[in-house]
């Protein structure tokens, strides 16, 4: 890698971009969720990856514990690139990024959108909070400091706070 | 750029890491999040970002429509950075990326949350579907294609259709 790395930095958006933030990876981990599993596939859907780049990108995404490899096939050797758990948390992000897409770079409509298996009807997704079972406006929340936070990020946090208001 | 421009997929996810999928470019977002209007508190935000690079990414978030450039001083001239509605719209993104990295990359517990201004209770944010209203599982939902899709993706969606089971 070229540039610097987020991992010492003390804020959980830098540690998953650290995992992900490489050009190509989002789209790698959308491929899985399409159902990719060989490296056939993840090349037949991303068609215009370098197989180096491709090759990097899996490796890096398992060391980072969002594939697992598998071996499939003994003579010749081949593998398959399974989502782990982590891999499979990471569906909101990618949906997120979905509507977002949608909704500001797709003059025509939406290019994708999900359907209940059993209603049948398109999904209208949102981010909500389990706790007031409402949408969360970014207007009625205010960043706080967990366990993990540094002394920097707690200064920091209290000097600037809310979020997006 | 050295890499490859997204802009001509026929994908939502592609289309937002167009805008946003260069190193760096989601973390200036979340400083504006925190606060950050001016390029000085940006980089004090961003330690680690050279300055022609951040002035690079915040060009590109300009040119992308998720920051609005405004003069703020005339002499001598500087600027200052707002977010504009797309880029407000990047709220659900950037905390599904925060919920990620807590649950998965910090073993010491939450390093951020959000507190309900009124409540004072922190949020537990999931994705929610308003039609069913209930959380969105993979395992629950099919991709399908969009008024906006191409027929190369609608092929693709048949013959691999069915999201993360």
């Amino acid at each position: 890698m070229e540039h610097k790395s987020f991992k010492g930095m003390i804020c959980p958006i830098a540690l998953s971009l650290d995992r992900v933030g490489e050009w190509w990876s989002i789209l790698v981990i959308r491929e899985a969720f399409y159902g990719a599993k060989k490296f056939d596939e993840f090349q037949k859907g991303l068609t215009d990856i370098a197989p180096n780049t491709l090759t990097r990108r899996l490796k890096q995404l398992v060391d980072a514990g969002i594939f697992d490899r598998h071996r499939y096939s003994d003579r010749p050797a081949r593998y398959e690139y399974v989502l782990t758990q982590c891999g499979r948390d990471f569906h909101p992000v990618l949906w997120s990024l979905a509507i977002w897409g949608n909704k500001h770079f797709s003059p025509k409509g939406d290019i994708i959108s999900l359907e209940n298996l059993k209603t049948k009807k398109k999904a209208v997704p949102f981010l909500a909070d389990r706790i007031t079972g409402k949408e969360m406006s970014p207007r009625d929340y205010k960043v706080v400091a967990g366990p993990a936070a540094d002394n920097e990020l707690r200064r920091k946090i209290a000097a600037r706070g809310v979020l997006a208001r």
